[in-house]
């Protein structure tokens, strides 16, 4: 079969690609080897926000409890939650194929390998077949990071994906890694009761985040009970007599009853054989594309796979931009735009655009103006008014806002707006912020007065 | 003494105009008859969303019960909450005269009374003082309104500020007017266990809006055990052996153990004596302003005494503009921009800009699209998926974004800055929106088929 365009993979970046191009009339084909949606619907974002959502009650309960408003015990029954997690990813896949096919696209279950320019082989249990196409885009993502001393077996010590299967609730969890993923599982398993041990090789949890960002983050988890080592490298992660041991780089031993390795993301690119293709692979595995996310003639590659931002919006904003390119409406190079990105759970992390720390580093002047969530009336009303919310200048421009504490994802697409849209003192009387709201922290932490700093010289 | 500029009302929209003609240069003085705050900071949508926090919890809780996955009992110390309101407000107040004292604003607790032009009379218990302004802005804002019939007396018939004084939690409840006050009180006593009656003379509840939202609001609040009465108009409302006794146009009699007025709010302009200084009421007691907010020569009104929009941001809005003006910063006519709105509690209405209605009433032809939001991920995992969230759009333009649902107060600003920024889907594809989010559920209404809707004929 010939298409116009083949997509190999059918996760964000993919599917946004192939709706784009079939509702500009192009005949589109994807192959995808496990199931529809990706990491993000089957193993990643999806499942852990329908966890966290399941929880979310309990932290808010807490936080009345807290002050003495509110009594009383109650329990998530675990084995429901799975199923209903379960039943919620396969529904969703099944729709999606659903809409897929209800658009036009022809959807491959298989292994999709990249014999030449225009030409890949599909290969599943039963058949093989090849498929040609003027256009190929490379979507087939990320899995997770293991190192021959952190192996995931399946057993005491697990991947983001085997922690979704576990059958109970673990007492004890060690968690190695204390980014997006193995944050929101610490705050997960420990509001249903499990000793959380975060440890992290960066000397902050939030590796990628500001460090007053991640210090309050830090401060909040130890309140909560949890165990954040960090600055300290994992030697060795292996199941013991049925539990799970952690070696510390300098000689201490951890032991839980299960483990979670969370260490970052490995490109899906060592069957690919894209190099047949004249794709080039970069150190770490991505595909290296120019900068209007070419890999090679002919070849795109999106999403996880290119290594340019491991995140599902960003492959299903860099999917419907190829699209375009490849319908003629778009010619200039990508430009991702101030990326948004949150950490879910009980406290959130939210952060669009720069870190200070980034531009600081590139040798930047910037200033920073914040505010306390505890001045909100609706994080005062939620009980949980730990964090704030900050602003990154430089030269009068919003860079970037970041923010910690409950609730802060919702600030994410104001934040993108605020930013986007140029907002300036000036530009904010202009509009009407809604009180009381969660939102008003934004525009009240661009009116707060700003502090200079300054870049450490070399 | 004499003053730059003397307001009158220390509410949202008097204390904005003060912070900034202060941070002007202006010598600044406000009159407050009562507390620091006004309405919205000392009984009404500050002291509201404290308890509806306190309730948030139970209505996730119910949520994930009915899903199975979540089995418990809990109760709220209605006093201890009542205790923690009241402090709140309080400290809130408190800090407030702090910070516009620290800010060189001279306050004075006592009724203001103009004299003439420039002069206004300050009647305290104690004493009276006169004092003079180059320009004097008006924000006394409003109270409950109440007709002969339905007179709160403070017993069984209560109005919001008296209801928040409740020592119980009374068994029924009955709420003449399904408004904004009406529900958000509906929705905490609700899920405290009282028997709520909803009584409203519209048509539907939420009567500002439009009848599909008001629909939906409907079924929900039937669904969660609201007995909601509407086209109906209540003829008296009385205490009768200790209960408030209801008896409707239709001559049915509803019985309750406490009954809540809370048919909309009647302008503080009867005592002001504010036609000696050039000043002109309308029909209905509000000032009549001109295009740049002017109720006579060197005379201002703003919020809710205007009767132009009587909302806190609103207020807020107009002293910030108003403060400008005087400061010689802005020239041309107060524009509002779109207006945002939000009813809060466990099913939230949230609204920026027009109504499908207003619009198609100025004979405008309009289109809408809209998603419900089961599709959206995030309000899936909180397992409270009613509602929808629409778009209004005129001439491809967005005119409003309207949602009802849980949690979609926390949509206001993302859906202000939509409109306000002109996005349309060519513009959309130029920002990354965050995955999975709330928030992106206004982009996928923006992309949503839209039906078009003709005014209809006279």
């Amino acid at each position: 079969m010939h298409y116009d365009v083949l997509i190999i993979g059918g996760g964000p970046g993919g599917t946004a690609a192939a709706k784009e191009l079939a509702a500009g009339g192009k005949q589109v084909a994807i192959v995808e080897a496990n199931h529809w949606g990706g990491t993000c619907l089957n193993c990643g974002c999806i499942p852990t926000k329908m966890l966290l959502g399941a929880t979310a009650p309990l932290a808010l309960f807490k936080a009345q409890e807290r002050l003495h408003t509110m009594k009383g015990t109650f329990s998530i029954d675990y084995k429901a939650l799975q199923s209903r997690v379960g039943r919620f990813v396969r529904g969703s896949c099944q729709t999606l194929a659903k809409n897929l096919t209800a658009a036009g696209i022809s959807l491959y279950h298989g292994h999709g390998v990249l014999v030449e320019k225009g030409k890949v082989l599909v290969q599943s249990k039963e058949t093989e077949e090849v498929l040609t196409a003027n256009d190929i885009i490379i979507a087939c993502g990320s899995s997770s990071t293991c190192f021959p001393e952190l192996t995931p077996d399946g057993d005491a010590v697990l991947d983001s994906t085997g922690i979704l299967n576990l059958p109970e609730v673990p007492e004890s969890l060690i968690i190695v890694g204390a980014g997006a993923i193995g944050l929101e599982f610490a705050d997960f398993f420990g509001l249903l009761g499990t000793k959380v041990t975060l440890v992290e090789a960066a000397s902050q949890v939030a590796p990628t985040e500001d460090s007053d960002i991640a210090g309050e983050l830090g401060r909040i988890l130890t309140k909560a009970g949890h165990i954040c080592l960090t600055g300290v490298m994992a030697r060795s992660l292996i199941t013991k007599a049925g539990h799970a041991e952690l070696t510390l780089e300098d000689g201490r031993v951890l032991i839980a009853q299960k483990a979670l390795v969370a260490i970052g993301r490995t490109p899906n690119t060592h069957t690919l054989d894209c190099e047949k293709a004249g794709c080039t692979l970069n150190s770490r595995g991505f595909l290296i594309v120019d900068a209007n996310l070419q890999a090679a003639e002919g070849i795109y590659a999106i999403g996880d796979v290119n290594g340019l931002c491991l995140l599902a919006h960003a492959a299903d904003h860099q999917g419907r931009y190829v699209a375009r390119r490849i319908l003629d409406m778009e010619h200039g190079p990508y430009v991702s735009g101030p990326v948004p990105s949150c950490i879910y759970g009980s406290t959130e992390v939210m952060r669009v655009g720069q870190t200070a720390k980034g531009l600081l580093s590139s040798g930047k002047r910037i200033a920073i103006s914040q505010v306390p969530l505890s001045l909100n009336p609706i994080a005062q009303a939620a009980g949980t008014t730990g964090g704030f919310v900050k602003i990154i200048w430089e030269n009068d421009t919003i860079a970037g806002i970041a923010a910690i504490g409950h609730g802060v994802s919702h600030l994410v697409t104001a934040a993108q707006l605020f930013i986007n849209e140029g907002y300036t003192l000036k530009k904010l009387h202009k509009i009407m912020i809604s009180h009381p709201s969660l939102d008003e922290i934004i525009p009240a932490a661009i009116q707060a007065p700003r502090q200079v700093i300054q870049p450490e010289k070399d």
